[in-house]
């Protein structure tokens, strides 16, 4: 028994991957037959060897790298970020508007706690990224979820119902984590509008913008035309993550986008929980928006090659329904008749595949979780993916 | 206007070092006279190279380096904490009693997280470090003020008087920032003793710990016997940092040590704000607690070179009281009839000597701030202490 204990943090779930990497524990796996981890948006690879020679190097000659370096992040940074978004989605985006993160996770946490506290409400749509419940939960912060409809397309006509004298914000993840749909820009453009006619905030995540099947940023592909709108830092915050792009996971670097004013609040928290981003991890994310956008583009042309195979794979596979595939992720419904804990439990043991089971995307109430798995098959390549779809095969209940 | 805004995030102040690096902008200082910065707690040096080698090592050749890792941090650095520091505090530390975070103030976050939530009371001694009083602010819990006694003490009697039905918890920072204290271990056992029995935690920061007069942890000297009683973990949640031991404040590597069941809420915590601590980072701590032990021993002998500069020159200094001395830092009353802010900005533009005001360690409510400063002064060599000195002498209202 923890005692004394705030009872809003024994509320909420544990780390579904933690728990997903408990599960792993006491199995192993052979040479044959390794273990095929689709559990965690997470590349398998190291970032190329230039950067981390530039990492080696700031680490050996930079001071700067050791020291604490501005709160909100380093300034180069900032204003690299600040140009080249500017360029990419067409529209203003000032240094002072750009905030950096010790990764995405924490822009969301920083973000939302300017938006909202205990007894307000914020609109997610489902099936939702867990983390996200999770901090609401952790705040008192009321997560109303926001059920999608066709194509795991949010509805803004049904989160405009949802809107109370209490509701902060409608938080979108495009392309969507665990969905992997890619909201079109008119979707995008309806939910800002509601937002604005409703004095709330949009939250938009692009950790996975990169590698959006309707091109990457470098090369001048827009996922939206919201910062084209010359007020959009009235109604918009806009959260990115440098993990996935440039394979910086264990660095933790993200970024936020919003007006200069909210990130003067946003700069209360991040010194209370951060001081400042890692300085390596920055130096990282800086050499690669100078380096990297066509190395990038080869990462965008391989993961859109596997979501290929991930879609031809599942129409071969009978009884499985692909519902969402984009970006990192597959969504998928599993033609078993037992929940998917158990079945993800199963898989592991006897198929050597580890997914993410529905119910942790889902709000308790929402019986449908238990027949879905999330699969970040980015991580895998074709072999892999082949491999996957011959054991799901051979799997059966 | 920020709009929507949480009032809790709007009702706390901005970050204080921010605040006076703005006091900085568009002050020049010339080659002869350099500003002397004793605002933040922060080694001006770089760790050592053969550290610096070890990172640059893992950044090229270490997969793991880029990967993330556990939540509560890496397996190796738990482990070597729990025997590093069961044999020190002569106690009995496990692995899974250790947790590893992204820097010692956001350590502090998530244990309070875990303990009060909004309408909950802590308990802070006077002058108080002011990112804890920040937090509190933002999580809605009320920060009741425990002025200090004679040199700069808390009264574990006094703190009695003030837990009432919603008090969580009680902190204490020892050497204590921005006093410099180092609290006796009878004292720091009285606290423990009156927590066990109201049923609250005590959470301990030995962030400043390494630099204490009583000797460093690495060669045998215990600050306090807390970890020796053997249900340590029913009442004692205890902080530390590994940026100023190493000079890794960059990096942001800060740990907790607490009972196995409060890391699992702490774990929530952390998942949604960092994921996993840096990876470089933590890779740093471990090669500095395996390789350093006779590096950090030799900078605490100069850090208590430094205090006994600052004990000597204030001794001499007129109109000017030291209030408190130790590892860090020196907390001192000026002789102005002004306000500390005020006397701040003049000191740095007038003699190139920033440091913060008491204001920014005291309540609103206490005027003693205006008469206070906190002097960082273990990042300036005993050449700059005396230049400080002189500068000090020459400043007049």
């Amino acid at each position: 028994m923890v005692h004394p204990l705030n009872p809003a943090i024994a509320a909420t779930f544990p780390p579904p991957v933690m728990e997903a990497r408990r599960w792993l524990q006491g199995l192993t796996f052979s040479h044959e037959r390794p273990l095929i981890n689709v559990s965690q948006a997470a590349p398998v690879d190291s970032p190329p060897l230039a950067l981390r020679e530039a990492l080696a190097e700031a680490a050996i000659n930079d001071p700067q790298a050791h020291l604490y370096g501005p709160v909100l992040g380093m300034p180069e940074l900032r204003a690299e970020i600040a140009v080249q978004w500017s360029q990419a989605y067409g529209g203003a985006i000032a240094p002072d508007q750009v905030a950096i993160t010790q990764g995405c996770n924490q822009a969301f946490t920083a973000v939302m706690s300017t938006l909202a506290g205990a007894g307000d409400e914020v609109i997610v749509p489902t099936p939702w990224y867990f983390n996200h419940k999770m901090w609401l939960d952790m705040q008192g912060v009321r997560t109303v979820p926001l059920a999608a409809g066709d194509g795991l397309l949010p509805d803004p006509e049904r989160a405009a119902a949802l809107i109370g004298p209490r509701t902060r914000a409608i938080v979108l993840v495009s392309p969507n984590n665990p969905g992997g749909v890619e909201y079109p820009p008119a979707l995008v453009a309806a939910f800002r509008d509601l937002c604005r006619a409703q004095g709330i905030a949009l939250v938009l995540d692009e950790t996975y913008r990169d590698f959006d099947s309707r091109h990457g940023l470098e090369i001048g592909g827009r996922p939206h035309e919201l910062f084209s709108d010359p007020d959009w830092a009235d109604v918009l915050v806009h959260l990115y993550s440098f993990s996935k792009a440039y394979r910086l996971t264990g660095h933790r670097v993200g970024a936020i986008v919003a007006s200069a004013a909210r990130l003067s609040e946003v700069e209360k928290f991040l010194d209370t929980v951060a001081i400042c981003p890692s300085q390596l991890g920055q130096i990282g994310a800086l050499w690669g928006m100078r380096n990297l956008a066509q190395w990038v583009a080869g990462e965008r042309a391989e993961i859109l090659d596997r979501r290929r195979a991930m879609v031809d794979g599942f129409s071969a596979l009978e009884g499985w329904r692909l519902l969402g595939c984009g970006a990192y992720f597959a969504y998928v419904e599993h033609p078993f008749d037992a929940p998917s804990p158990e079945v993800a439990r199963r898989l592991v043991r006897e198929q050597a595949v580890l997914m993410l089971p529905g119910t942790m995307f889902q709000p308790d109430e929402h019986p449908e979780g238990a027949r879905q798995f999330r699969i970040a098959f980015a991580n895998a390549d074709r072999k892999g993916i082949a491999e996957m779809f011959a054991r799901l095969k051979s799997f059966s209940w």
